[in-house]
């Protein structure tokens, strides 16, 4: 028999893991919402195999995925505990994976970060491609874990990455994290002008990329952000120091030598794009 | 008669616009290329009615448009001054505009700066639509010559705004400049670390789009960074400010109002993207 996959919380994420792992045929999916209509337009999309917006439903489920904003984690897992499968694993997408180091107890848990997204929101914005060729990050608290959750991953697309909660989190303070409020930043220093329209107007492609997580949710970027608040510091007096590097070499000829170093080191990234 | 547009300097943004003149059926499109294999690039994609290596062949035209690196304009007008018709018409599709108005004299001057590009460049990746919907600035020196340049620009399928040179480079040092710079302080952060490999797998769509612009030729935007370095450099200032503030938000409340803020100024600019 399948095993049974339980997907608590169905967004983005969710909606996308729940369409990712039926299309692998290897799971039966269990949506788990708080609103009916998610689940409605999560069947209509093929996300889930059934729904409930019952967290005592878990007991059906050999693993369990907490897909939900940081701060949610820990306190829905408290509440879902005593109705867990006795060896059941109980895994989750959230961004920073330190806190739930420190503070998941008494479940065979494994962290996971899968680094996929969008700055849009939702069920509906799902895709069954979200993943492919996404690096999912496991945290292994429990080690027996590790396989039933990397196989998971695997079978959603994503290319699976062992690491310590600790490494993880200062990685993405400066891969992900420290571009997000970089993003809010640039768009402060527009937003607080007299001459909007004149500025707004000369906003071309380098603004508008660089900004675009600055429409991500800001609900679950603050609990991102203050959730690796230390880490994002350091990343943030990183980048500063190199900002102030460039910014000495304006009128200096070593500008030149700057700036085909990051070109060269980005060029290889991203498949060109 | 049509009236002949000379592009001297075809790469991408000559090369789109003689694409889009051509298509527009109100000019001849004459191009001048040192190299005679653009020509041959630049007739096989339709860019150009005719072709020359050779400058002096700017006496054919009624306007004659300079596309080629910031640096490169002004000792290249000067070469081909002597060549002009009496009442030509000289333009440019240089990012920075104040060193432009300071510098040329006795011409018909109307200095111009398409907000469009890509991080690609060369007469190859062209396209017709390149300046479709894009603002163009004009910075009308000589007012005489602005309804031809506008015509010319609108033509090309761009938005025109006329400004005057100090406005368009601090401006322009915040929308344009600034990201650009952003995006290689970015870079060096990561680049400048031992732990490579972890942060290459870790690096997705946010840092992607954060650091598109740092792919560019380093050259053209050394040149721009240097021709805009007072303005820069005070946009730097604002932006490290706003960064700071942001960072010192990191554990109040207070950084959710700052975050909401920035999303919702963003929201409304560029469709939804």
């Amino acid at each position: 028999m399948k095993p049974t996959v339980a997907i608590v919380g169905i967004g983005l994420i969710g909606g996308s893991l729940g369409l990712a792992l039926r299309k692998s045929k290897r799971y039966r999916v269990l949506g788990i919402a708080r609103r009916p209509v998610t689940l409605v337009e999560a069947r209509r999309l093929g996300a889930i195999d059934a729904g409930s917006t019952n967290l005592t439903d878990v007991y059906q489920a050999d693993i369990v995925v907490l897909c939900m904003p940081v701060d949610d984690i820990v306190p829905v897992l408290e509440k879902l505990k005593p109705f867990l499968k006795p060896r059941a694993i109980v895994t989750d997408v959230g961004s920073v994976k330190g806190v739930l180091d420190q503070q998941v107890r008494g479940v065979r848990f494994v962290g996971a970060h899968p680094l996929a997204g969008s700055h849009k929101a939702g069920v509906k914005a799902s895709r069954a491609d979200l993943f492919q060729k996404a690096v999912c990050v496991l945290v292994p608290q429990d080690r027996s874990a590790v396989n039933a959750v990397r196989d998971l991953w695997q079978a959603a697309g994503a290319r699976v990455l062992l690491m310590s909660a600790r490494a993880h989190d200062a990685a993405v303070a400066l891969t992900s994290h420290l571009p997000h409020l970089v993003a809010h930043a640039l768009i402060h220093v527009a937003a607080g002008r007299r001459d909007q329209k004149v500025l707004q107007s000369l906003m071309a492609g380098s603004f508008r990329d660089a900004t675009r997580v600055a429409s991500s949710d800001p609900e679950q970027w603050v609990q991102i952000f203050q959730a690796n608040a230390g880490d994002l510091r350091q990343a943030v007096r990183l980048f500063q120091r190199e900002l102030n590097r460039l910014a000495a070499q304006l009128d200096r000829p070593s500008l030149r030598a700057t700036m085909k170093k990051s070109q060269s080191y980005r060029l290889p990234l991203f498949d060109g794009l």
